[in-house]
């Protein structure tokens, strides 16, 4: 049906084409359906209906459409009914339980990104991979096919070390403490990071109150050419861009299918040249692997996809009962780290996991005592130089101090209303008082936990302070600090048992 | 956050607000996530997010948001975060394999209704019941929850019959005739039916060519109260409405999980008070059932859910390896529905199976020689005589004849180009030919398929006829003909084995 062109300015996630109800009745299309727009070039997109917003004889397209047509609104373009693509039918072979080759994925993948499969089937992909699984070998293959849909950074022979963590810990804050370590004895460790998905801060927001991360992959190049580092974030740059495309049905839905996970990291870690690789799995309650058992199970995984792709993995399970340090936020975590950094104290849970992570990549390196020497490096200030060299190239201030940070305007302090020791501090509950405070996009909101698991504290001692930006938020965060008691102070006597 | 409210007038299919970003970045929500709109009334809605359409500080709604939270354009409304209902959980339970509770499955089939669990999660749903499936109780739950979504029928103590057809064989005119028969021996049927959903013509669709089927409750009533029976349009009542709801999702997703399929259609024969049910099982290549293990295990799962459910379940199972009778789109088919009728010919393969249906059905409810007694009356005229007195009851002709029918002004033969033996009919080909002559929604387009399996064939035969509304139609269905050749012309030698 040749139909008129005109522009459907929405920000829809996938390719649109509104058509009216009458219309769609002639071309035996529905609400869901896709048709084929044909202009200059001839495009599949999804169909929505409406009565009133387009008239009959004429179709809106959104801008996505129009550009893969190569049409102009006012141009004729001639809209038939269309079947979706061959890996609607590869979905189907993963939710009867079967094993996917490597060209269904490439196939599937490339759908995906180009918007040819759409949200609902993208969804049922997801249901059926979280149900279904993947083999290790197809895995490597999924991880294959999306490293391969962006550029590879390329430092020729050299070995090229990373480092990763799974995520789910609030206030882990070490990646440029293990970046700056590592780039000080001349390694290279491109470190691209992601920004928050659910949390209050991803390292991405915290590196950004302090320095440039939107670094195209050219950037990210020179900057490790020159430095040995980077902490940049890995959507600005075209690497493995194929794991974000998932993310837009993966986060409303809230389903992180542990294939999709893996493949997603590894992933990129194929396209930035990996060679050689560390893992932090942080486990404890409310983080994504709350057990032993999980976090081995993964660490097998890895290894083994490691392996098939030649990359040399290796694990630390890491305690994540509580948040890492003491802040929670972007420009309160990037205060932390780079007062780490400062004082060179290795003494703090954050110096700790920071040296530790270092220092295994350091041994696989060939370099002894890998974890003796991190330390070292920082507590002789030379990290902090490495770092301030990095944040330099990343446009930011070759004096960066700690106390440079902008934090909130608005605080208040919690104190503790009986004395006793904290039994237990709930990372959802901090969690969800500094994204209530504002962050991450309120780069100055937080929370600082003055008094972290085992301490001793006094009747009225300050246990948690809350940063705002507004006055407004600050009420709202501490209203659910107070509802949601994120520290938990008691006596020692946890719970008696018999009379 | 205070927001002013403006009119979204877009028919989207899930409740939906409309944000500028920075609005979104300030309240931590994203494109998916769900908000709590508080007008007069509070609702929860799913964000679609705009740079453009929107202004800050303001919020497009839909007219279905508006309503639910009583809201007018230019009122001011408060949006927050929210989470979604706890169905999302119940979703994640079957995805993890578990058996759910009637309780949840009334909570997930209100959430659907209501628009509270996105088209998003309701995929991911479909996927997991399609993975996952559901035993026979939990099936009869399922079923007693929709069928509570809507009214029932109330036909006192009396027994109700009902006949149901798996579908998938095309050209299955038969539900006229069977409902003609059964009420002329004063039983009651109040058979209510679908519309296509990717055939050329559902029951409702060729039934619609010669009277009224947007019957609703009431009307269905009483016209089954003086008639004894009825042939209408589902959609049009308030009977079981919510696989309705599904249905949104499933057709564009096209996936149809055996539990889905089963509880939708007993939670119908349950709202419509049905105490006796035939179900019509079709088998054959190219249906929902190609295997006699197939037909068997779902006739096992029906007469399984009577029991559980009160309702005396028989199943036939049929022979579909063709299409049945030889026209296929609605006012083709609604010719030869009703010559059946008129002639009482019991030869045909259309009368040969609505006899046999309504035989069951007349034995169920205590008859002798039931299929004798079907053949009878409708080879007397009586059938004929019933079918005008419903006709006329749902605003049809009282006089009607097949001859009244109005099939499209445009047609084309298609001729055998060898002698031979008709080998086999392909059901998908004759399904797309007819489509792309316009069935359904071109009323008198469709295929009149004049030679049927084991017909001697001499080359030039017509062995298809092609009728569309409008020429371009005709001439894309005879291309799509040209191509998929429905209508395959052998020598009886099919293989020859050996030399």
């Amino acid at each position: 049906m040749e139909l008129i062109a005109d522009r459907y300015d929405i920000d829809l996630p996938e390719p649109t084409v509104l058509l009216h109800a009458e219309d769609c009745i002639l071309m035996g299309v529905g609400d869901g359906d896709r048709v084929r727009v044909s202009g200059e070039r001839t495009f599949v997109a999804i169909v929505s209906v409406s009565r009133t917003i387009v008239d009959r004889g004429h179709v809106f397209l959104t801008d996505k459409v129009l550009g893969a047509c190569s049409t102009e609104p006012g141009d004729r373009v001639d809209v038939t009914s269309s079947t979706g693509p061959d890996s609607v039918r590869t979905i189907r072979e993963k939710m009867d339980g079967k094993v996917l080759s490597e060209e269904q994925l490439r196939e599937l993948v490339s759908d995906v990104m180009g918007g040819r499969l759409s949200r609902l089937e993208v969804s049922s992909w997801l249901t059926a991979l979280y149900i279904r699984g993947m083999g290790i070998d197809e895995i490597a293959s999924y991880a294959k096919v999306m490293a391969s849909t962006g550029r590879c950074l390329d430092f020729g022979d050299r070995r090229v070390f990373d480092f990763h963590s799974f995520g789910g810990v609030p206030g882990n804050k070490i990646t440029p403490i293990v970046v700056s370590i590592v780039a000080s004895e001349g390694l290279l460790i491109p470190k691209l990071s992601s920004r928050a998905i659910s949390s209050p801060s991803g390292t991405a927001d915290f590196v950004e109150t302090f320095c440039r991360v939107d670094l195209d992959t050219d950037e990210v190049s020179s900057i490790v050419d020159s430095t040995g580092g980077v902490f940049s974030w890995t959507g600005a740059t075209d690497i493995a861009p194929a794991g974000d495309a998932f993310i837009t049905v993966q986060r409303p839905l809230g389903v992180d299918p542990r294939p999709q996970m893996l493949a997603s990291i590894i992933s990129k870690k194929l396209a930035a040249g990996c060679t050689d690789l560390v893992m932090d799995i942080p486990m404890g309650a409310g983080t994504k692997v709350p057990t032993i058992e999980m976090a081995n199970a993964y660490a097998r995984d890895l290894m083994d996809l490691g392996e098939i792709l030649g990359i040399n993995v290796e694990c630390a399970v890491t305690y994540a009962d509580q948040p890492l340090g003491h802040a929670v936020g972007p420009a309160l975590e990037a205060r932390e780290c780079i007062e780490t950094l400062e004082k060179g104290d290795i003494h703090t849970d954050v110096a700790d996991k920071a040296c530790v992570c270092a220092g295994m990549i350091l041994e696989m390196a060939g370099i002894p005592g890998g974890v003796a020497r991190a330390r070292e490096i920082l507590s002789s200030g030379r990290a902090m130089g490495k770092f301030r060299e990095i944040v330099a190239a990343q446009g930011g201030s070759p004096d960066i101090s700690s106390s440079d940070m902008a934090i909130g305007g608005f605080s208040s302090d919690i104190v503790a209303d009986r004395s006793g020791f904290v039994s237990s501090i709930l990372n959802k509950a901090v969690v969800a008082v500094a994204k209530a405070a504002g962050a991450p996009s309120d780069h100055g909101a937080g929370v600082v936990i003055h008094k972290k698991r085992g301490a001793k504290v006094s009747k009225g001692d300050v246990i948690l302070t809350v940063y705002a930006e507004k006055e407004e938020k600050l009420q709202h965060a501490l209203s659910i600090a107070r509802s949601s008691e994120p520290v938990d102070v008691d006596g020692m006597l946890l719970e008696r048992i018999g009379s």
